[in-house]
């Protein structure tokens, strides 16, 4: 028996000598609009708390001794607090600490993080620091590892080969609760077809997670039918998707038992799409969850988090406690928490006090019985948390040359391959190109939008470098680099010469990873992102937000960027799960054929 | 990691293969009406079976091959199999394998069974009988354990002591899923008030099965605010109640999370009362879950099992994908099942084909992807499992004499308490009469319907008796006896004369367990129930509802006896964890006020 169990039979153990009669709670929040996400009701009653947990919802007066304090919340409506339920800190470039910040005032109690890409960069040391600093931060994080990284590895090189050999040890470190998402496996017929071991490995990680009780997210765009029940089995049965875009997705996933993760992140927003399902359609909603995948700083400062696509979710004409139990008591039940997502007699005391469900505006939150935010403020102190130093050296490989990247050739003018960015979509189109050629390399041209992207792999393992053409960032001067590209993040870069771009690039490794903006030989701006080449542990929230601003703004009004979120954008153009080009530091891939394509076309 | 989730990976692995297209089903449900009870459902799809499992459900016409058979549903509707999620195999003095042989047709495929009974008869040892047993059947049976007998320990004797020391022992072994229902817990304030060291022993119990990942079933009748809050806390916040008897008592259940059991047994009928909280308050009713507790033979062979429920569910209002629910997905989600309770991909081929959504009837049943019963019969051998000789030898008292039994007095009348008997109820009233007094013994009077209820400790363990009066049986002459009494279950007497007690009583002794009928100092019939003086293992489902009309009959038109159901109403006059007054071998029980009262009044 773990010492948790033993604690906390002790701390019931006086919850029910309060309850028969012997004491007083601590704190009854009195008269308050009571969202039952149980029963499905909203009803008006006081809530109990003692220590860390709920004694009862109901009738306290009984309760209420000389030293309760009674808080008056007549008017107000009592939620449990919020959920999320698939995101990724790195995609803020935060911290958990100061993701927490932000997130913790809008009623945001429990997250659950997917370290996939900090795991694509350093592997197990690097999911386990996030793992440790989790115990710093008053809210309920838990992560989600991947069972394999990179996500092709066919196609790509990453920091780390993470497979089923390190399950055990993984899944059984603090704050660890199961298998994040199965990006590799998304295309279920692709694996199979090319890399039918996976589908063995990942049979084994998924079985060993279940049989010690942990919990398969899975994933699984796109799929229907056959394909779709065979990545079920994959799973081990139980799984979650947070990639599901359509209506007609979302009634198959649902019923082929699939939990249904509505996405609505900073970029892409699928709930509008998938809630039909039960809008028009009268399905079942109990599988049906709130998460937000991608957020960026800027987003939760301005917007909100959980809160806002509750929000969203009751505008697209679900009934308010339906739209909250898809933030509170229906990830509770998939994710097997015990003793948070409704506001139940023993339960952990995580409560959003919200003024009116038209703005879900949260005026105070309780972590375990403790007031921790007021009116969209933290009110208490976050201890600091430092990273090991091996966390901070992701970035390994050599500077780069013009020679490195340029695409050669011997004629004067070349037919190419470009990658066409599609603005809010991880997918992309596909265009050919006649760029001239001049002393043997073969020029981007700012006049047809056809621009070089590079790949370079970090890691200092292959020292691979992928070419190729871009349409769609509309650049008239200038590049960009980041070490940030999905999954693998060796270091991408765009641009219109290849000398800025190989000024960027090398400014990001210099930086030992981080965001460089270049134009006409120098650095315009830039961003270090120690940790993993991925977050920032040198600035908060505020600070990461008003920082990237300055870096879009840049892009835009120096460089000429057309697309918003251009780091972002250019970030998913890595990504070899989602068709149709993609580029690695392998080069530029075919991901529907599942093969690698030379930028030229001969 | 267990060897059957190794199994189970290296089945899956080849499910996997076959949906990626290379390979069939072994039988495909070709057309049907599928009740999706994830997504809310009905609509026509194939249900396509490999093996134990589910492969999908959908269009299955690629999954066909030649050796594929193909079974024409249309029409019918495709369920999946249901759950009885609580219940005592010794109401019904069948042996689970001859409880299976009437309930598997019925469409019934998974039990969850309290062998609260034999616990008190014999301990651990009755408890693992049952538990070995359950290997031998098709159907999935899993047992949930007492954590305390006898219920009152001061006011009962049971045949063992169970406490928290059996926990280790019990919940480790095979087919036990957790803590069954709390009988001693139901009157938390009692318990509190009188022993609160079994609140110690309890929480202690329940945190090591939560600890496990076991369930505690809890068990909550007539608790509401705090002291039910109180006691979820003490069956660690997740319990479920299954003596739920109001819509009012549903509703504070519900509200307070608990997993409210309907039940609808033989004799116990509560589903009608607390659908209202759904058909007429439209509460959520994802935790509104269906049970029988208590079904005898001649129920289950004449009107059916589950599928009678859900059909009298249906009747009340309940749309019929909803009703089914009830004895699917949401059992299957309390228990924590992950592969039975809907129809999906990898799940286990548990299947009911229903004729209609109005009679309920099931034509044919499949277990693990095995056609199991065709229109109402059992098409496959159930091997006989063996009990024990140990668990044969529960009745270890010696024999009693008219003086052991008699209620003396030095007065020529007296006035004395009887037990009143309410028909169809757990619950008893009290009344006072005056008896007449001869030979220092005060006498029975039929003409006031008072009769002489005794019970006598069985187990070798007190020879205590006691003894009491009781109206509402009605009897004219003679006596009946059982070795079946909640929940102690020592041996309990009524009747119109001493003499014919004690020869009843002494038959059921001689029989080492059973009924016995007797009459003007005659044995008119006996039933012998040899496994823990409660289950036969001599007759088959069949010869027992016979045997027990046969019996019955006897006591209504010989010895008179005005109620139905007589040896079920006369068992539950031992059970002190209901009002108001009962019988127990340490004497009259005025459960109220948890004391022993004199039958005679001073």
């Amino acid at each position: 028996m773990k010492l948790e169990n033993v604690k906390r039979a002790i701390e019931y153990r006086q919850l029910i000598d309060i309850l028969m009669g012997n004491g007083h709670a601590d704190i009854v929040l009195h008269r308050g609009k009571v969202i039952n996400v149980v029963s499905g009701e909203i009803y008006e009653a006081d809530v109990a708390i003692k220590g860390k947990y709920i004694l009862m919802v109901g009738d306290a007066d009984k309760l209420i001794g000389d030293n309760t304090l009674v808080i008056d919340v007549k008017g107000k409506y009592i939620s449990p607090g919020f959920i999320d339920s698939h995101m990724h800190f790195e995609s803020s470039m935060l911290t958990i600490t100061e993701f927490s910040r932000l997130s913790i005032p809008s009623g945001t109690t429990t997250l659950v993080a997917d370290p996939h890409e900090i795991g694509n960069a350093l592997g197990p040391i690097g999911i386990k620091a996030m793992a440790d600093e989790i115990s710093n931060v008053p809210n309920h994080v838990h992560l989600v590892i991947p069972s394999l990284t990179p996500d092709c590895p066919k196609l790509e090189t990453a920091g780390y080969d993470i497979t089923s050999k390190d399950m055990e040890d993984l899944l059984n470190y603090k704050n660890i609760i199961g298998i994040g998402e199965l990006q590799g496996f998304s295309n279920a017929k692709h694996v199979y077809r090319n890399t039918p071991e996976i589908i063995d490995d990942l049979l084994a990680s998924t079985t060993y997670a279940k049989s010690i009780g942990k919990i398969v997210d899975g994933n699984a765009p796109e799929l229907f039918g056959s394909e779709l029940a065979a990545h079920i089995i994959a799973t081990g049965t139980r799984c979650s998707c947070h990639e599901t875009t359509t209506k007609e997705e979302c009634i198959e996933k649902l019923r082929q038992g699939v939990y249904v993760f509505m996405r609505e992140g900073s970029t892409q927003k699928n709930m509008a799409e998938c809630i039909r399902a039960y809008t028009e359609e009268n399905l079942d909603t109990r599988r049906l969850i709130l998460a937000t995948d991608d957020m960026v700083a800027a987003d939760l400062e301005t917007l909100g988090h959980m809160n806002e696509i509750i929000r969203r979710t009751i505008k697209e004409g679900v009934e308010p406690v339906k739209a909250i139990q898809m933030a509170t008591i229906n990830p509770s039940e998939y994710f097997g928490f015990k003793d948070r997502g409704a506001l139940l007699p023993g339960y952990l005391a995580d409560i959003a006090i919200i003024d009116d469900l038209e703005s879900m505006r949260v005026e105070a939150v309780f972590i375990e019985g403790k007031l921790v935010a007021v009116k969209g403020r933290l009110i208490i102190d976050l201890p600091k948390y430092t990273y090991p130093d091996e966390v901070k050296r992701s970035v390994k490989c050599s500077k780069v040359t013009e020679e490195d990247i340029a695409i050669k050739s011997n004629k004067s003018y070349e037919k190419v391959r470009c990658i066409g960015l599609i603005p809010d979509q991880n997918l992309t189109d596909t265009f050919e190109e006649e760029l001239r050629v001049n002393g043997g390399i073969v020029l981007p041209d700012t006049s047809k939008d056809a621009l070089e992207i590079v790949c370079i792999e970090r890691y200092g393992r292959t020292n691979g470098i992928g070419k190729a053409f871009v349409k769609g960032f509309g650049l008239k001067e200038g590049a960009f680099a980041e070490s940030v590209s999905h999954d693998a993040h060796n270091i991408i870069a765009v641009g219109c010469n290849i000398k800025d771009i190989v000024i960027a690039v090398n400014r990001v490794i210099e930086m030992g990873g981080g965001i460089a903006i270049s134009s006409r030989g120098k650095i315009l701006e830039e961003l270090r992102l120690p940790v993993g080449g991925l977050i920032t542990d040198e600035l908060d929230g505020h600070e990461v937000a008003v920082k990237i601003k300055k870096l879009e703004d840049i892009t835009r009004n120096v460089l000429g960027c057309k697309v918003h979120a251009p780091f972002m954008h250019l970030s998913f153009l890595a990504l070899t799960t989602s068709p149709k080009w993609k580029i690695t530091d392998k080069g530029l891939i075919d991901v529907n054929n599942f093969k690698i394509l030379s930028p030229i076309i001969e």
